[in-house]
C-alpha cells in the first residue's frame, strides 16, 4: 500500500465483502467512479478509432505499389496540413530527429547561430547546436512567455555572421505559442526554422505565407498518430542550403531523403515504419473529415475553455493571456501545495493523466494538453476533476467553478457556430 | 443541409477560407469542440480496450485445447458474476434469444405463466410466450416504477395452476430496477426467472442467496463486449424442469447446450462466436481488475451523479428515486419540447448519443444509458451538454448547475472511500 493521502481503504459494506470471493474483491481502490483512463499530457496524445484500427492491418512491404500510393498521398496531404508547395520530408524518426536533421543539414561545424527560446524545447536547439560543434548564441525570453520578437531582432542585429535562426513555435513545457510572422519580421533574411512538434495541425501555421524556412514537427501531437515519424517541412532556399552544404549525416541527410521521396516511383531511403504511415493516412483522413479551419476552431475552443476553467479555480495560468496559446494549459501549482500532488491525484482519484513541469519549471506548474484528439467532453471532466482535487488539497474551489466557466466559453462558441 | 435548428453554417473567417483549398474546409458543422462520439445509449455499450483489442486476434478453431481453456475459464467467470453455483449456459444470440430460451424450456404450449412487468421488455416476456402459445397472466406495474411485488402476488395467488412467473431486474426502457428479493417472496414457490439483460454486473444479483431460478443477460451492456452472446444462469430445479420437459426448440434447448458444455473436454452444440467469446473473456478479465464490489459501487456512484444532475437541470426523473436504479436513467421531455429535440441536438452538437422513449413513452422521455464501461468522466461531460441543449431549446437552465450537482455526489462518495 501508498503511504501519505493516497493510503486509504475502501469501505466496503460488511455484506458485499461476504458475498464475493477474494479473488474479486480487486486491489483496494483510491477512487470510485473513475474506470477509464484520460490521456490528458501534450504527447503521445491519444488516437481516433480510426487510426487505432489502422494499426491492426497487415503488414505491407514497403517496395509495392500499394505502399508507394499510400506513401504519396500521405507526402501530400502533409504538404497540406504544413501549408506549403515546398518539400516535406518524413523520417523514422522522433519529433527531436527532426529537428536534429534541421541543425545538421543547414549548418556547418563551427557556424555561429541564433537560438531564441522560451522554455525547455527552445533549450533542446541549443543543445542540439552544441553537440554538432555550433556556436550558438542563446537568447531566452521568459518561462510561459512566448519568444519576444525584439530580444530576437537585437540578437540577430548584433550578429551579422550568423545565417541560420532556430525557434519554437508552440513550447510544449510552458504553453507559449509564439508569434511566428513577428519573429520572421525579427530574423530579417536569415533563414528561420521552427519547431512546430505540438503545435502542428493545432496552431494556425501558413508557412509558405510567413515566410518561414524550415518548419520540424512530429506524428504524437496534433497529427493523432503514435510517436515515431518526425516530419521537416523546407523551402526552397533551405533545400538549396542543405544541397550546397553537402551531407554531414547518414541517417538524418535532406539529400538522400529528398532523392528518394522524389524518384519515380518513390523509394524511401531506409524502411519507413510502415504502420505508422498507414495510420498516418487515417488520422490525415480524420482531419481533412473535420476540415483544418475546423481543426484550428475546435482547439481554439479547448484552450479559451481549459484557461477559463483553471483560472476560475483560482489557480494562476503561466504566462499573459494568448488566444493562439490552444496546445497546453499550464499553470502555477499553488503556494503550500507539493508540486506533485495535483497529477498524482488526478492519476489516483480520476484516472486523469496529466504533466508537470519541466527543467526549471519541476514541480512549479501543472499542465493539461489538448492538442489533437481533444474534445469539449475532456476539458469538462478534467476540470470538474481538477475542482474535487483541488478541494481535496485544501484549497478553496469553489463545487462548478471551473466547469461552469469552461461550459460559457462553449456556450458563447456555440452561439457563434450557430448564429 | 438540414433545415430546422441544425442548419446553420459556420462562420469561418474569410481569412481562413482563402487560406484553405476547398477541400480541406469540410463539411458545416453543427458544433465546435465536440470531435469525440460519446456513446451513452442503454446498449450496446463502449468496450474497453482490451476487449477491442482482443477482437484482432486471429480467429481461432473451437474445436482446439486452446479454445476450450478460453471456453472454460469464460464460463467459470460467468458464473461468479451470476454469483451462483449453478449452471451458466452460453449462446450464440441476443438477449432476446436467451429470455426466449428461458420460456422455451421451461414450459409446454397451453402452460399458464405469469408475466410482472413494468415497461417494455417486461412486454416482451408476454410476447414471447404468445408466440409460444402459452397462457399469459399479464400484469403490469406502471411504467417508470419497479414491478409492484403485491401486484406479483396477488396474480400468483389467483393462479395455482401458474408454475413459472417472469419478470424484469432491470427494465432497460424506463431505468427502474425492480427489487428481485420482493418478487422472489411474492411469487411464492412458482419458478421466477428474471430478465438480467442490462442489470448483469452493474446492480448486485446475488441470484443463488436470492433464491432467483433463472437469470437472463447478454454480453453488450454491463459485461462491455459486443452484442452475440446470450446467457442463461439456471439453477438445479430449472434444469431439471427443462430436462423433463423434453425438448421444443432445436436451437436454444438447454439440454443439448448443457451436454455440450458438460462434456469433457467440453464442445459446444453449435458453433461459438469465439471472437466474442475471446473478447468476453478479456472484459471479464476487466471486471475482475476492478472487483465485483467495485464495480456495483461505481455504478451506485454514476447512477446518483446522473440523476442528481438531470434533477438540478430542471427535469424530471421518471418514476420515484431508487438507489439501485443505476443502469439507466431516464427523465420526462418538458412540456412545449420536442421529443425528439434533445437527443438531436446532444448528437449534433456534442457527438453524444443517447436514448429517447420505447413503446407508450416513445417521445415522452429521454434515457442516458452508463450500465458497462462508464465512468465518472462520461456523465460530468454528458450533463454539462444537456444542460446546454436545454438552453438552446429554451428552457431556464443555469449554467453548471447539473455538473455541480453531479460533482456533489462523487465529493461525497469520494470522501466515503478515502475516509
Amino acid at each position: 500500500m501508498a503511504s501519505g493521502p493516497l493510503a486509504k481503504e475502501h469501505p466496503l459494506s460488511p455484506e458485499t465483502q461476504l458475498e464475493t470471493p477474494a479473488a474479486w474483491a480487486g486491489p483496494a481502490p483510491q477512487t470510485v467512479g473513475a474506470l477509464k483512463r484520460l490521456l490528458m499530457v501534450p504527447g503521445p496524445t491519444p488516437l481516433p478509432p480510426e487510426v487505432i484500427e489502422a494499426a491492426a492491418r497487415p503488414i505491407m512491404y514497403a517496395r509495392t505499389p500499394q505502399f508507394v500510393e499510400i506513401w504519396e498521398d500521405v507526402v501530400a496531404r502533409l504538404r497540406r496540413v504544413f501549408q506549403t508547395e515546398g518539400e516535406v520530408l518524413v523520417f523514422a524518426s522522433s519529433g527531436s530527429g527532426a529537428m536534429a536533421s534541421a541543425a545538421v543539414n543547414l549548418t556547418q561545424p563551427g557556424d555561429r547561430v541564433v537560438v531564441a527560446s522560451c522554455g525547455h524545447f527552445g533549450n533542446r536547439w541549443k543543445a542540439i547546436g552544441e553537440d554538432l560543434g555550433l556556436d550558438v548564441v542563446y537568447v531566452e525570453s521568459e518561462w510561459g512567455r512566448p519568444i519576444d520578437p525584439a530580444t530576437l531582432a537585437r540578437a540577430v542585429a548584433d550578429e551579422p555572421s550568423v545565417e541560420v535562426v532556430f525557434v519554437t513555435q508552440s513550447e510544449t513545457s510552458t504553453g507559449a505559442v509564439s508569434d511566428l510572422p513577428a519573429l520572421r519580421a525579427a530574423a530579417g533574411d536569415r533563414m528561420l526554422v521552427a519547431d512546430a512538434v505540438s503545435g502542428l495541425g493545432v496552431v494556425d501555421l501558413p508557412m509558405d505565407r510567413w515566410g518561414i524556412d524550415v518548419v520540424v514537427s512530429g506524428s504524437q501531437k496534433g497529427l493523432m498518430t503514435p510517436p515515431g515519424l518526425g516530419f521537416v517541412a523546407a523551402n526552397e532556399r533551405a533545400i538549396e542550403r542543405s544541397a550546397s552544404l553537402g551531407a554531414r549525416d547518414f541517417y538524418l541527410d535532406w539529400e538522400r531523403a529528398r532523392k528518394g521521396q522524389n524518384s519515380s516511383p518513390p523509394r524511401t531511403a531506409f524502411t519507413p515504419p510502415v504502420t505508422l504511415v498507414v495510420q498516418l493516412q487515417a488520422a490525415l483522413s480524420v482531419v481533412e473529415g473535420e476540415g483544418l479551419p475546423a481543426v484550428f476552431e475546435r482547439h481554439r475552443v479547448l484552450g479559451r475553455m481549459c484557461r477559463a476553467g483553471v483560472a476560475a479555480a483560482g489557480l494562476e495560468l503561466l504566462g499573459p493571456e494568448n488566444p493562439e496559446a490552444n496546445v497546453v494549459t499550464a499553470f502555477r501549482v499553488p503556494d503550500g501545495v507539493d508540486g506533485k500532488a495535483i497529477p498524482a491525484l488526478m492519476r489516483a482519484r480520476f484516472a486523469i493523466s496529466m504533466a508537470g513541469g519541466q527543467g526549471k519549471l519541476s514541480g512549479k506548474i501543472g499542465r493539461l494538453g489538448h492538442c489533437g484528439y481533444y474534445s469539449y467532453h475532456d476539458i469538462i471532466a478534467a476540470l470538474g476533476a481538477l475542482e474535487l482535487v483541488l478541494r481535496e488539497l485544501g484549497r478553496p474551489v469553489e463545487l462548478g467553478s471551473a466547469v461552469t466557466a469552461a461550459q460559457g466559453v462553449m456556450a458563447e462558441a456555440q452561439e457563434g457556430v450557430l448564429r
